[in-house]
């Protein structure tokens, strides 16, 4: 056991360097002035060489095959840490130094450029640098498919959703392909033939939404005794278990926007606060991937706030907040507004109906460029087909289209399905807490989240990595994942019933 | 030439890493939230192990000796470089991890401890642990004198200013001790029979004391692109030099408090950002010790920023933030705020004819607290009778008396000196500047400090460790440090002409 209890040991400091980044990363994108951007990537690249060599360290590998070797004294929780232990190292080592550097510098290069070149709607010139990604990620896509004896593609997913196939995802997708257009058509026809919604009379001052907004967020379950909330560009969920900082933007002409990032991140707090203590610091103790994390904030924000019961209960504490003067804060109204339903070019401005033909888009056009049967320069004008096919919109250009996602020019390849997965996950989750506990919606309706919380906790949050994702899903809903619970979902809320 | 080049690279990444933990330690003070506290400690010590091992890496030692025995071939500023290098590594070797170890813990529960005690006005149950880090400290002055070829007392001054010795003390602080008493009581008298000053009328809301405070910042030198401005409980200048983090609190019936303390980190903070960019994240490249520091500090505060010049030149934008209603916002009565001298038991508080006192009664009790003279339960009787005797002041309690700072209690001995060595350094410099360039003082009364700016860069900011504190010090002002130019400004400004 001695070699266990050293890799428990050396994992924990590894932990503490990367919540040490995770607090700069935040830091980044919220407070840094920004003259020591440079000074700060520096310092955050020192810390990535620090985890890096620590992980890579030769003596740490002799510890895993001494740990193996004797790993019939491990207890169940010991022996999933010591296996995760292993997938860590493997990834890690499963690059060369070269490539990763490589990498590293043509991502950090395409990054950059690809602001300019949004503006700009110029995708000719993203092009050589973008090639150069592709190139560099198709080699990471091979290395990694060596070292964990996967398709290449599938050795792109694992990366953020470990144990995460194609052929899972194929015939979900292909399902929702199926499903989802005429669907869509109907809410829309739907939504035709009831008034719009009204638009808000007044503006909403900041300091009012940040107070509604932490306020809601300990309704849910979050402690600011472990956590902030702050404003950045983009909204994000970061920090450390301990120290959980969200992020949100305001816009003073509608407070929903910034009140629903907020609670989709406050989902994702939940999930990381609520990972198990006794293993905290240790690979078993952390979160199972992106798409389960994406069905905890999808879970609070879509299935939960934006449904009518939510927005009833909370309808005394906006006017408290806001005051009584604005005919459009009233329940239908508000409805109207966090339930509408657009067919829309940009992904980050879709509703839920719509927002899986965006990613179902985006996975076949990277499937093919990993693949290379899809060439880089021909992107665009893919991106343009996709679009009309899957959402019958035609980008007015590339800013709406192929260059508006910063994820494939930063080379995340193999991260867009956790989002439509993670949407599943969450109204396939939903359904069965509910099922199992009848007493969640009526008590969400009263502003208590414990009956949600404490099945969440049981069911997700508390498991860390002990179950794989499938394990995950089956044992607490029932079955493995598909797209049922899904539609009936979108049905309910979508369609006069 | 390799030995020293591979050098650079490796106390380049030192670099960063304490760059992160300073980025973190800012953090700490203004945005964790308390919950996070033990998680942020761990992660704090975490990034102190890794800075730790890496410069005692065998090979580092054996890269000192490759390049100290080629070292004809290095230029003036890489030969202090590589000494400079040395001594960071000898500092980091003379302590036995054993020891380094047991004192920080003892520092920590000893910290930890104090705020109780001190709340508490309980000397006795903080004793015992008091003991064990007087006894760690004294071990720990053993070594270092040991490794340094030192006295043990110099030992510890030395860490906090290198070269800085108890013999170069001892004469300023008698000279100012046969001084100070008299001369305190004159202007002491001297201001009873001027009208006291007017208590300010309407409460000053804290937005605009920063927008004070920040415009104040800039007219000083301070760029925003590379720093910020915030709130904790104690002011400090923390972060990098591209990154600097300045934070002050508010008092909403004084503006004058939250103002001088930003004037006065806002000098730490031009001091950082001056360092020479050439040299940036290399020992030769850091600021000098904490008395040249303190010395940026006060002259910004105390020469310049309390002057009349200053107040009268800050008038019309006070009145603009503020407006105008208040009879108590006068030239006249601002000066009578930043330039009232009494006698008073808390450091702190005190001003800059008194801060002296404080600030000698330390340095003698630690002195014998080294020495084994002064046991550590009989503090509290010496206290009492060094303030009866320095300033005719006898504390209530020991929270107005030995309990009121923490630096011993964190295991702080030697510190204490530099901020009388600093407010002397300050008068000598800011009497030499202005003797070198009589446009200094009239710029000020226009609010230009470019001129003054420009002199501290170039004799101080701007060399970096390249020279000893005494040769710096030499070159600035044409002479040793001494207590001339302290006690002219005094007498300027406190007594009549």
């Amino acid at each position: 056991m001695e070699a266990y209890w050293e890799l428990e040991g050396r994992f924990k400091r590894l932990a503490l360097v990367e919540e040490a980044q995770a607090i700069l990363g935040w830091d980044w994108a919220t407070m840094m002035p920004e003259g020591s951007a440079d000074a700060r990537a520096d310092q955050l690249a020192e810390l990535s060489i620090v985890a890096h060599e620590r992980l890579l360290d030769p003596r740490l590998e002799d510890l895993l095959n001494e740990a193996e070797a004797v790993d019939d004294q491990l207890d169940d929780w010991q022996a999933v840490n010591l296996s995760e232990m292993r997938r860590l190292w493997l990834d890690a080592s499963a690059l060369s130094t070269p490539l990763v550097e490589a990498l590293s510098k043509a991502k950090s290069a395409c990054e950059l450029m690809w602001r300019t070149a949004r503006s700009e709607n110029n995708f000719a010139a993203l092009l050589p640098t973008f090639q150069d990604v592709v190139a560099l990620v198709r080699e990471k896509s091979q290395a990694r498919a060596a070292a964990f004896s996967l398709d290449p593609y599938d050795a792109l997913l694992d990366q953020y959703e470990p144990g995460m196939r194609a052929a899972q995802i194929d015939p979900v997708f292909d399902d929702l392909t199926d499903y989802l257009p005429d669907f869509t058509d109907q809410v829309i026809d739907h939504q035709q033939t009831t008034s719009p919604a009204l638009s808000f009379k007044k503006p909403f001052p900041v300091a009012k939404q940040r107070k509604l907004n932490e306020h809601l967020m300990r309704v849910v379950g979050f402690s600011f005794e472990y956590g902030r909330l702050d404003e950045s560009h983009h909204p994000f969920s970061g920090g450390t278990p301990d120290d959980l900082r969200i992020t949100t933007r305001y816009d003073e002409t509608d407070f929903t926007s910034s009140l629903m990032a907020v609670l989709h991140e406050t989902g994702h707090a939940l999930y990381d606060r609520g990972l198990p203590k006794t293993w905290q610091r240790q690979p078993v103790g952390a979160a199972l991937g992106m798409s389960i994390h994406e069905s905890q904030s999808l879970l609070i924000e879509m299935q939960v706030c934006r449904s009518a019961e939510f927005i009833r209960s909370i309808i005394p504490l906006i006017m408290d907040v806001f005051g009584t003067g604005d005919p459009a804060l009233t329940e239908g109204n508000l409805l109207r507004h966090v339930q509408c339903v657009k067919r829309n070019s940009i992904r980050v401005e879709a509703d839920e109906v719509t927002y899986p033909a965006h990613i179902i888009l985006r996975y076949q056009l990277e499937k093919s460029i990993i693949s290379e049967e899809l060439r880089p320069r021909d992107l665009p004008d893919a991106w343009r087909e996709g679009m009309l096919e899957f959402m019958k919109a035609d980008p007015v250009d590339d800013r709406a289209g192929c260059l508006q996602d910063i994820h494939w020019y930063g080379g995340d390849f193999g991260y867009f399905p956790t989002y439509t997965m993670g949407a599943l996950s969450a109204a396939q989750m939903f359904e069965a807490a509910r099922r199992v506990d009848p007493s969640i919606l009526p008590s969400i309706e009263r502003c208590d989240f414990r009956p949600l919380y404490d099945w969440l906790s049981q069911n997700v949050h508390s498991l860390g990595r002990y179950l794989t994702v499938s394990e995950l899903i089956k044992r607490a809903t029932g079955k493995k994942l598909d797209t049922t619970a899904f539609k009936t979902h979108l049905r309910q809320r979508y369609l006069p019933n």
